[in-house]
């Protein structure tokens, strides 16, 4: 480490020159710009900054920020302390605030021309170059790829991708001896270690190889270094890593047909939708390195036009991860998600500054810039907070929306439908994509239903606290496996008591759902319905899920719908993972003096049961109050049957897992089978007023009047005597076929695949 | 019930003919005030509030709802349903409705002038003066003193403070003849079944009698009945009623004293600073009937000179309520009280008013007032709007506060300590009161944190959904005596697993705990201090609490000492009811496959016990994460000590207690002792920056250095080598005796109860 007080005296120093001659220094910075910097920050970039400071609120209060943010880690000195420990400690820490503060001191550098920036930048690669040649891997040796200044080479490329830029806003300002030596013994080796020395990292498809090789690209344009761009864009020809090979998190190395780089990694993950295969928290992760290293490349080699590769695949991208999102900007948790990351996160500032400037210049994303009340220190963000000085802002329209998943857009999809009703704002989100690499989840036709921004009938996310060091150093909890991936943790079919793909990584991999339909027309009525062939040997399922929002209607619902074929007898178990307290339920339930668990493997170990009961007729209701709203699931049922109450927790010897409770319908015994439930938002509490709203449900009865391979109809009876059927086919879900049916000398009669009327 | 379409028809010919004579109604209505209205309204009051119409914002704006409210109930046609069912049902719910659009549209004809106010009312009148002597008690059985309209008095009552109200306000427009019949159909026969008929209901110390003698008096001084405005304000002489005689919520029917009516309520439940002994929650629900009739007899009677009754406990009593909430304005839940509960409720909107207004004008009010957003129709809610207008609002400093219990502010009290350690606002607030009536727990010494209007250590509060049907009608659910009411669901010391008092609400009434010492002198180092001799035999328990807040130190903290004296040996359970997810521990937590009750009764068999510890070494720690605030226990111990997790929710068929956790230090087999923990705020986490601050405590160590009967010491090491020490005198509380103590070899030297420093 070095002596922080040997710093503050060389930064006084410098201080002290650069304050008496500015003017000089200034000249100087501008003479010195002239090849540098052209990544983030371009010379006529910050040229236009230059003449529009001070006339853009947004702009200026950015600057303000990040130049107090950056003095107050210049007065506290350097601190370059010894690798040590996992995520959450200290030195790692430290690590983290170095580059992102030389980050933002290179653009206050090339923004004020204040050359104590520069200086600082300088002094701290100066000691990284001392430090980084007596470096041997991280001495935790957790993971599949270690570090050498963190435990992970994932955070060795965060470093190095930040430090770039960093770079290059001083290239010019050092001596070509400093440069030198900086290159010699720290970006190269530093390069070289992050690719050729740790192929099972750079050469993947996988957001720690997006980072590995724009580290690696970014390095290489600042130096001039085309073998290292080419490296960064093309990958290692050569890795000699096994096709078995896995990374701590259990997920494959190589990729199905072993392309790596940055370009691989762009056609591959990234559907033409662009949506991200590994899920919104991971998009939201690789989206940075892409956009970044895309608009340095567009700066120095616009004749890749990197933002038209795949279609404008980057910008889509942008575009697809803002939809998934609810009504606060909170990113769905599909598959390894933690709960709470949103647009807020600095990297989709970043990203929708970028989409805005090198994009069509949408109205729409400023509104989100407007929310983010913060814009990246460049062009983009220059440009964004001009248009947002002129008002040119529209309100981001979410709209229901298919996001096809696979390099091809043939693997799946997710659906989301949005509907709203009086105030309510309901999104249904149902997944029937490919798995989505090492952090997917076997919950093929799993869904999530949010209201207003708040989870309704929740997706679990990651078993994880991201950087907090008690909890395994801020990594993946062992639960991550055992509950979090597990089927029967999702709002999904689990047969037998057995995950999806018996749990195998790699057998979810080949496959993937199929969409049977998607329909977000009629906004009243939206229909998304899809098919699981792969999942269980023998055993077909498709769910249909129809968002109700008809004000002609006492409330809005949605009627979820799993049709599921097998030739075998098998036990199906359908979840709703729902939120608060128990109101009430016409089930007789059963509780027992002691708890026990729901099983012993596949997550059910994880679930404790509270209470169990049999239906006592045909239809069965269970109300529950959350957030001072009322919700109910009424559901087709068989006196045969089995609702299971359970809660989340069991087995957690270190308390990992929240307690969260659920609704769990079973059918055993049976091969063919429907399951029909109706998931409705009816009712408010107002504890203020101590006043209940339709604290009941506004349904009545549910039943099933029609079923075969054909046709399937669902008949909803509300309390007040309104009716409404819903038909699908079951084999044509094309929009133009006439279909009719008589359904108990009622002769129904329409076009497409789906009926919905009384 | 009436019909509608005749009722509509009725109106709209009233409309007509208002619309026809407007000027020579508005005539007719203010010559017809000359002596009403004289309640909430006077002649005098009307006036000014009409000349101030259209120069006050927030008075117009409440106005205008209320008028929007009231029109939109008169377009729907009266409904008067015969009396069928529970709280949250939908006669229920209809009659509730009519008393308040009734208030309402009295006050709407007075101030707009408008007849078909008037009139909507008159009819409203005529339906009940038909409906109500054909009225036996309500079929429904439950209360120990059914009404006619609804299922127990207590609505009755809430009818009758309402609708005198309205009465009041049309009485002169109304013809004698309609007088004579509603009085004598009505009225007359309401307020002697709500009394002569009811004494177990009427003649209790109880807010069910403030109602109901409120009722009683309204009604009498519209009339202008003396008789029974006597009676309202002292009770019924000769009842009859048992000493024994319970409530159906296991309240005595007889107050200790056997005193009854208005004024005796106003004398017994509040003690001289204003705290009503039921707590805040009922407190708020009987201070609207105190104030609205205090407010009747100051026009009416102001011989009486009501609002200086008891040195002006009434308007002692608006500010004691309001510093009995947490930041957001919610009411601490101490007793029965239902969590969500607001000085926003229109109960203490009209406090606040009637505060203002007839106090000594109190500015600080006005920002409550402010934060209301409405205001109260009459000349209190005028002079407030007016005053707000004039900008003249002052912040309500809610600072920290002992309030005395007890008629004459000798049986224990609640103490509030308030401190703000840079952005963290702490309240800790600490009971040591009498029982509370029937609405009062088993929780002498017990204690609840808050954290800037959110839990940290949490009171669980009643057991019941206030208004919501399927809860068992919205009344009071058997947990709440078997479990809300229960020592072990509140943070202080259970002792062999039996209840304060052994759960003997006749017992505890007899006692209370003693005040030992109040200081909020220093802001950085405030204490409380209370005793507690007869909730156990042969046990006595001091609680001392002290809030730190000083920023010299790494974060805020209670330290909370229990010192037990006691000969025989027993079993000591001391409960912290966090919220959130368990972050470490430095135990060793056991979990088991099965879960099991911590007991059989007592409110043990509620408790799951989901892991237990011994601790390894004297110092334990337990460190939680909620609302991305990390906390942290910091406990001196001893390795045979037990430490055990549980969770809420154990034999609880019908699913009405929240799953919320607690944390429980066990001793056995100890006859004196101490428990000594320390509760700390010391970190917070950042989701989109997946930032951690401070996730570990800051206390390295906690240990007992001295206790003895005189004095009992306890030292706090810092994780950054700070320590502190503090003394607390057990035998003397006065602040100004000097007292000297020798601590291996260091000389401690102070003057008064207390010391605390290095």
């Amino acid at each position: 480490m070095l002596r922080t007080t040997q710093i503050i005296l060389i930064l006084l120093l410098f201080s002290f020159f650069s304050c008496n001659k500015t003017n000089e220094s200034q000249t100087k910075a501008n003479k010195h710009t002239a090849a540098h910097p052209n990544l983030m920050l371009t010379v006529d970039g910050v040229n236009s900054i230059k003449k529009n400071l001070k006339t853009t609120p947004l702009f200026d209060q950015t600057l303000e920020q990040t130049k107090n943010e950056v003095d107050e880690q210049i007065a506290k000195g350097i601190d370059i302390p010894i690798p040590k420990d996992m995520a959450g400690g200290y030195p790692h820490t430290q690590h983290k605030i170095n580059y992102a503060v030389m980050q933002k001191a290179g653009l206050l550098f090339q923004i004020l021309g204040d050359e104590k920036y520069a200086a600082y930048i300088k002094e701290m690669l100066m000691g990284y170059a001392d430090l980084y040649p007596k470096l041997n891997r991280h001495p935790e040796t957790r993971s599949y790829a270690r570090g050498k200044i963190f435990w992970q080479c994932l955070n060795d490329a965060n470093w190095l991708v930040y430090t770039s830029q960093a770079y290059d806003c001083i290239y010019n300002w050092l001596s070509e001896k400093d440069r030198g030596h900086l290159e010699e013994n720290l970006f190269r080796p530093f390069a070289d270690f992050l690719s050729i020395e740790t192929p099972q990292f750079f050469n993947r498809i996988h957001n720690h190889s997006t980072w590995g090789c724009v580290a690696v690209g970014m390095i290489g344009l600042v130096m001039n270094d085309d073998e290292l761009v080419n490296r960064a864009l093309y990958g290692i020809k050569k890795d000699g890593i096994s096709n078995e090979a896995l990374d701590n998190d259990g997920g494959l190395i190589k990729s199905k047909d072993g392309k790596a780089g940055f370009l691989a990694n762009l056609d591959s993950p990234f559907s033409p939708d662009g949506y991200y295969t590994e899920g919104p928290y991971y998009h939201r992760y690789a989206l940075y390195p892409f956009l970044i290293f895309a608009q340095a490349l567009q700066n120095k080699k616009p004749e890749l036009k990197i933002f038209e590769y795949k279609n404008g695949v980057l910008l889509k991208s942008v575009d697809a991860i803002l939809n998934l999102t609810d009504e606060d900007g909170d990113f769905f948790p599909l598959n390894d998600g933690q709960k709470g990351m949103s647009y807020f996160n600095s990297s989709l500032i970043s990203a929708v500054d970028i989409a805005y400037f090198y994009g069509n210049k949408n109205k729409q994303l400023l509104s989100i810039a407007k929310a983010q009340n913060k814009v990246q220190l460049d062009e983009t963000g220059m440009a964004v907070a001009l248009a947002l000085k002129e008002d040119l802002a529209e309100p981001f329209e979410k709209s229901s929306i298919e996001l096809t998943d696979g390099a091809n857009g043939d693997e799946g999809a997710i659906g989301i439908l949005r509907g709203t009703y009086k105030n309510q704002k309901l999104t249904l989100v149902m997944k029937y994509s490919a798995h989505g690499l090492s952090h997917g989840h076997f919950d093929k036709l799993s869904f999530s239903l949010y209201e207003n921004g708040e989870e309704v009938i929740q997706d679990y996310g990651l078993s994880r606290f991201v950087n907090v060091e008690q909890k395994n150093g801020g990594g993946y909890l062992k639960e991550n496996k055992t509950w979090a991936k597990q089927t029967i943790a999702h709002n999904t079919i689990t047969v037998n008591q057995t995950s999806q793909y018996k749990g195998k990584f790699k057998e979810s991999s080949k496959n993937h759902s199929e969409k049977y339909l998607f329909n977000s027309s009629n906004k009243k009525v939206q229909v998304v319905s899809a098919i699981e062939n792969n999942a269980y040997n023998n055993v077909v399922l498709q769910r249909t899920m129809v968002l109700v929002t008809d004000t002609d209607l006492a409330a809005p619902f949605v009627l979820d719908i799993n049709k599921i074929k097998s030739k075998n007898n098998n036990t199906y178990d359908l979840p709703f993972y729902y939120f608060g307290q128990v109101i009430g339920t016409n089930l007789k339930l059963e509780t027992s003096f002691q708890l026990n668990t729901l099983g012993n493997t596949n997550g059910y170990q994880h679930l404790w049961k509270e209470a169990k009961a049999k239906p006592l007729n045909q239809f069965t209701q269970f109300t529950w109050l959350n957030h001072n709203k009322f919700y109910s699931i009424s559901s087709v049922s068989e006196t045969n049957e089995d609702y299971i109450l359970g809660r989340i927790g069991a087995n957690d010897p270190n308390f990992n897992l929240r307690r969260d409770p659920v609704f769990i319908h079973r059918k055993q015994n049976k091969s063919n089978t429907l399951f029909v439930n109706v998931i409705e938002s009816h009712g408010t509490y107002n504890a203020v007023l101590e006043l209940a709203k339709q604290s009941k449900s506004t349904i009545e009865n549910t039943s099933i009047i029609y079923d075969d391979k054909d046709y399937t109809a669902i008949k909803i009876v509300f309390t007040n005597k309104e009716q409404r059927v819903f038909i699908i086919s079951n084999t044509n879900p094309s929009e133009n076929t006439k279909h009719e049916l008589t359904i108990k000398d009622k002769h129904y009669k329409w076009v497409g695949a789906y009926y919905f009327n009384n």
